[in-house]
């Protein structure tokens, strides 16, 4: 890793949009796209769940949503592959976990995609389910892995053969959280669990909360020293032209802009906007071309730098920049403006997870202006506040660290942890190995759950290995075959 | 084990009554009595409890009660031993479990006895809990195992030197239960855990429904095998004087009973009563005079037994029984008649056990009319329905097997389940050893988690015994002493 001093231009705090800002931090805070007809066969499928597992006065049930493919099953003992669903409808987890698919023939196993409560198609109130904290109760982190318990109680009692195939749960990202919890909290029903970038530990006293920030800063700095640099010194270039006569119509053309820009306040979302987008940059900065989030090049963070790897001020440093931005939302060119609000709460997806970020998902964050980000402290007390105003709940920060064990991990067995090194949320993951079966592996040049993607003729080695590792654990597992 | 065979009056099943017996078959259905000032010296503190830890629309909280004894402590490494509290107020359960008390100054050991929600002082909605299915609905084991786990770590952070202090969940019966619940859901919070005659099997599908009667008759045989054919006999015995003039008189005046019997439904009551006292019997068999839930001499079973040692019939049958049944609730010579309502459900803590035994805890009993008892069939329909006419709920009679693991425990550790071979609750314990850290004690001679009690000069050999091991397990789960 090159070492490189980043002059960071001193500015005032952005106060008014950090909030908002940190709230919309979910792995998937921009709209999933692309989620075309799957190339994969699968059936699709409902049970019935109690909307509440944990209380007996609502009484009521709803369709939980999953997708079943057997065509690789061996039913006289073959596993089951479950994968955890998160934040998002499970059809598009389904085609973007080609890992699963990838691996079933030669496991025999049967593939089940359980839909997360509240997304995609499993609304436990139908359209009503956000009316209000009410009729969103239900939505937590436990009544999911519940849900899961339930499913495959049921798959294992219901489908001829099943109850004698071991279960793996698979999951990435909060799908991977979730995975990893199901092995904490049901191992009845987990063998073990391929949790794959999931920050466990991005929670109040498990991390430093300027972890993120600093991973996207590396990752950056990886494809080009200029372009951090660059990066940092834009903040104060950007606000600059805010003071400008004609400014901020040089900003909004600059960047194609949809909306013109015509505050403060609207500054400081365009600065917000370009935060997630590195973040987001980062996340995917896969080594071939792939529509996770948007349409991308390979090396996508590479892509972007390449506009900014000479030291560039003012004018040029913000068309550099608009540049690289055009070509994270335009690479396939059918964009005609951009839109700053683009990232903001729009659908039901979006929705569930800016109320699960007020409740259970309290992932502190914050840049504390050593990096090439602006300062962006982390205030849990205003960010409490404005939960309140949003969803009328307080969330409760250290929650999540009592119910799933913290760092005190230790007595779990049969997970494996991995992240990719490029992906800003492996700053909250597992990264050490913790026993003969806490398995950590990172893989270099990795971004966000690489490892679950199917595999392509532009994989690094370095994934290409961590699979091979990941299914020789899981012999180990399934089988008792060694795998070392 | 002598054998002998059981002659059973053939009869008409008891369908009236059958059910609401059934849901009253709690460790401690009976009104706890001889809450005395305690011997034990302890602080009574509180700590605010969200009423609802899996949702945040409600917002509430309460406050819990719990009881503290620092006196033997050594808060430099000295470990927690933590009693997860049970179906009733905690300062009986303090009182009652003198082995914490007699070890605590060897382990220099801090002593916390944690309330039970709906129990004691700890009411969410004070006087109002019981109102309705709206106000109980918090009343859960998974609400409960919460609420210690944040009591644990409020105390780790809070008392000096508590952060470095191993806890030992502790717990007899249903506390038991959830002491070995506590180390399945939380062991980044506790080490290990002590249950004491927890039936964690006594579940659907996990036991077979007639353990409990069968043992209640297994201890009695111990006893006497007269008294089990004069039992045997004596359900067609009071039938027949239910036909006859003066019969009704007959039954109220050799019981006392303080209000006459008049139906048939009456007579059903009585026998229930009957069938209560007998399983009560079993379960507080202990060596020595004890007021567990009545006063009560040494091997009550036995001392019961003797006005039935011989072949009895018609009115001398009757006669016996009612000296044994008035030797159960007037060994103390203070009741001037008996009420066979006694066991029905009263006090606060009734209640809330009996609205969990309608959710979670539906635990199946039956007699299949091969015991000395009456052909008892499990209905859960019935049961089910019973239920929702009483508290509004249905319930669900799976789910504790899925959220705490049904037979497949394997991958916890450090638990030791005891469980006395007289005691009809070991029926759905964990009688064998399942690893090296998940240790089955079977207590020869013992009943309802004798071991927990204090020591006492009456004690047998096998109880000293089973104390010793389990001192010697914890010492190596805190210290990794080689306890074998």
């Amino acid at each position: 890793m090159m070492m490189m001093t980043v002059e960071v231009v001193a500015m005032n705090e952005i106060t008014y949009a950090k909030l908002s800002h940190f709230r919309r931090l979910s792995p998937y805070n921009f709209k999933l796209r692309n989620n075309l007809p799957s190339a994969y066969s699968y059936k699709t499928q409902y049970i019935t769940q109690n909307i509440d597992h944990f209380g007996f006065d609502n009484g009521k049930a709803f369709q939980q949503r999953y997708l079943v493919a057997n065509q690789f099953w061996n039913n006289d003992g073959g596993p089951i592959f479950f994968y955890t669903g998160n934040e998002g409808d499970i059809t598009w987890f389904c085609n973007n976990t080609g890992f699963m698919w990838d691996i079933a023939s030669e496991f025999k196993a049967l593939l089940v995609f359980a839909e997360h409560r509240y997304y995609g198609t499993s609304l436990p109130y139908g359209s009503a389910s956000f009316t209000n904290s009410s009729t969103l109760n239900y939505l937590t982190a436990e009544q999911a892995l519940a849900d899961f318990a339930v499913l495959i109680k049921y798959l294992k009692q219901t489908i001829p053969g099943a109850g004698r195939s071991p279960v793996i749960a698979f999951g990435g990202s909060y799908g991977g959280m979730l995975s990893a919890w199901m092995r904490l909290k049901y191992p009845n029903l987990v063998l073990g669990a391929v949790a794959a970038s999931a920050p466990i530990w991005e929670f109040e006293g498990l991390s430093p909360c300027n972890s993120f920030f600093k991973i996207v800063q590396q990752t950056f700095m990886s494809a080009s020293d200029h372009c951090v640099a660059n990066i940092a010194n834009s903040w104060g270039t950007i606000q600059n032209f805010y003071g400008q006569s004609g400014g901020l119509e040089f900003l909004t053309s600059s960047f194609s802009l949809c909306k013109p820009l015509e505050s403060k306040y609207d500054l400081e979302d365009l600065m917000n906007w370009l935060v997630d987008i590195y973040g987001n940059l980062a996340m995917v900065d896969y080594p071939y071309p792939a529509s996770f989030l948007e349409p991308l090049p390979a090396w996508p963070v590479k892509e972007f730098c390449q506009y900014l790897s000479v030291p560039l001020s003012d004018k040029d440093l913000v068309v550099g920049l608009s540049n690289g931005v055009k070509m994270y939302f335009n690479y396939t060119g059918q964009a005609t403006c951009l839109n700053i609000s683009e990232s903001s709460t729009s659908s039901l997806g979006d929705m569930g997870w800016s109320y699960q970020s007020c409740t259970e998902m309290v992932m502190p964050m914050c840049s504390n202006g050593t990096t090439m980000f602006y300062n962006m402290p982390w205030d849990y007390t205003a960010y409490s506040v404005e939960c309140k105003n949003q969803w009328g709940i307080t969330p409760r920060e250290d929650w999540i660290s009592t119910q799933y064990w913290g760092k005190d991990i230790q007595s779990a067995t049969n997970i494996i942890f991995s992240n990719g090194q490029l992906d800003p949320w492996s700053g909250g993951g597992v990264l050490q190995t913790v026993s003969s079966s806490l398995i950590a592996i990172q893989i270099p040049y990795g971004a966000h759950h690489l490892d679950l993607r199917a595999a392509n003729p532009g994989d690094t080695a370095y994934v290409i290995e961590a699979r091979i590792q990941e299914k020789n654990i899981l012999k180990n597992w399934i089988y008792g075959i060694p795998s070392f």
